[in-house]
């Protein structure tokens, strides 16, 4: 193992855990943010060094260093490589972690290792829970750069030799990491789908959590989206106070624009992201003309708007 | 406990590992199959007691009897029912294991119980694994006769608590577990594109081996269903030998057709039904008459069929 010292910029809930999980597993971790009073206050209650700068952070870091970014992709990840590229020295390792276009993971690779500094994408799969149960591990780069990082990404994988991949160039750890997320966007419609048709079955009494429940074990869908379906359904199945609204983050989308791009078909995948606009109200021009075309040949009475 | 005596009719691939379970977890299993070299053959590999006859089975079995059928739905299970009903008794349990489509399991628990023989319809899932997992069992029935047959329930499913439930009334069990292979439609499918997008992608050389094994930790989209995948494509990632024609056999279109009796919409697992179907050429005339469509008013090339 070279070098145990990482800089974790960002501390957002991804960044910030991520943080912890290197830190309790023996990496000495600095940590910085935009909003220094984040770093201070994750520092103090771990026991990691806190940088107030970006500046303090890099000249903390012993050459080579490795520095993850684990921010919004877009501006936010644009601004603070701007910032950081001048504080860095050729060899170093800039790691972006951020769920991004792996297009623009590659442009920004190549404005990151025209300074000499190594790029590498990282998508970092696991959300809240990744603390816990680790990280699953996306990285798209080169090789050199790769085994330079690889004992941070053994802290943060499930284990060692386990829930992490060099996937392969610049590029690569995003798209990965993207269309995992096209996959987790069909898989929670399927479920989502099927316990409304459970929930729709009202003269059975069918008691939702129960269900999900017993299908964790030995069944063909048990999957760790049904362990936190299952969950939701414990605490209270009615949904009581949820808006049927369903965001949606820009990976879906990208999954099916690949796809596109590829001419292969991607139904499923591509309807559970349009499913998401309509329950965000995309589809209300659609159906208000819809509505009005029935008015027009048929008659059929029109709803107001509330 | 009540008796530990089980006759199990039908000893596919199903029947026979659900006989072998409920034989190593100390239950006495007398088997039965229409092909009777079938039931000698399992009864001589593992010690278990095989009927020659529907008449033997009853024969041997203590009073209140328990009679599971594993059959294929229609045919096979009716004709089966009918030749057991003279050979029950009053308060002897007839379980129904099959995929079978819950609205015929509710026509034949009244026939059933009009000769005072209590019915239990049995979703079980697991297929293949079930034998070394355990299986996962959905049952509808009376609480009574579900009491009854409670410590097979716990010997078939993973654990005694887990894995199993009484869902509700007759009908009940294999609607849940027709919506669990509906379920199962949306996630294969789901998978199996974003696996079409990597495969893809060829300038990255992705090993989709490896990234399906590295999915099956830390990930959002971890899950049986990619265990089986990894399994699938650390053999052979270019499938070679596979035609791609996937086989549909019944559960999907019942819960396309629950969904459309309710209306609730069920985009994905609906396409993922039609995909199937797609692929077995069903959308083939379709298919031939939007090429003409496409040669007559813009006089584009049709391929010929070979």
């Amino acid at each position: 193992m070279g070098s145990k010292h990482i800089g974790m910029v960002g501390l957002g809930r991804m960044g910030a855990n991520m943080a912890r999980r290197l830190h309790l597993k023996g990496a000495e971790v600095i940590v910085y943010n935009r909003h220094t009073e984040k770093a201070i206050a994750l520092a103090r209650e771990t026991g990691m060094r806190a940088a107030e700068s970006l500046e303090a952070l890099t000249q903390a870091l012993p050459t080579p260093r490795v520095v993850w970014l684990m921010l919004p992709a877009g501006e936010a990840t644009e601004s603070h490589i701007d910032a950081l590229l001048p504080l860095l020295s050729a060899g170093d390792i800039l790691v972006n972690g951020a769920n991004a276009l792996y297009e623009n993971s590659i442009a920004q690779s190549q404005r990151v290792e025209a300074a000499q500094i190594h790029y590498i994408d990282a998508g970092v799969s696991g959300g809240v829970w990744g603390l816990q149960e680790g990280y699953a591990l996306m990285v798209g780069g080169d090789k050199h750069a790769v085994n330079a990082i690889t004992p941070f990404l053994q802290a943060l994988a499930p284990a060692t030799d386990k829930g992490w991949l060099h996937c392969g160039p610049v590029g690569s750890g995003h798209f990965v990491k993207m269309i995992h997320n096209g996959i987790e966007y069909g898989m929670m419609q399927a479920l989502a789908e099927g316990f409304a048709i459970l929930q729709g079955k009202t003269e059975f009494g069918l008691d939702l959590a129960e269900i999900a429940e017993m299908w964790r074990y030995g069944s063909v869908v048990r999957s760790w989206l049904l362990d936190l379906t299952a969950d939701t359904l414990a605490k209270d199945q009615a949904l009581a106070g949820v808006a049927p609204v369903v965001a949606d983050s820009g990976e879906g989308l990208w999954t099916v624009q690949a796809a596109l791009a590829q001419k292969i078909p991607a139904p499923v995948i591509t309807l559970a992201l349009q499913m998401r606009w309509a329950s965000q109200g995309r589809d209300d021009y659609a159906a208000k003309l819809l509505a009005m075309m029935r008015n027009q040949f048929g008659g059929h009475a029109v709803q107001k708007e509330v």
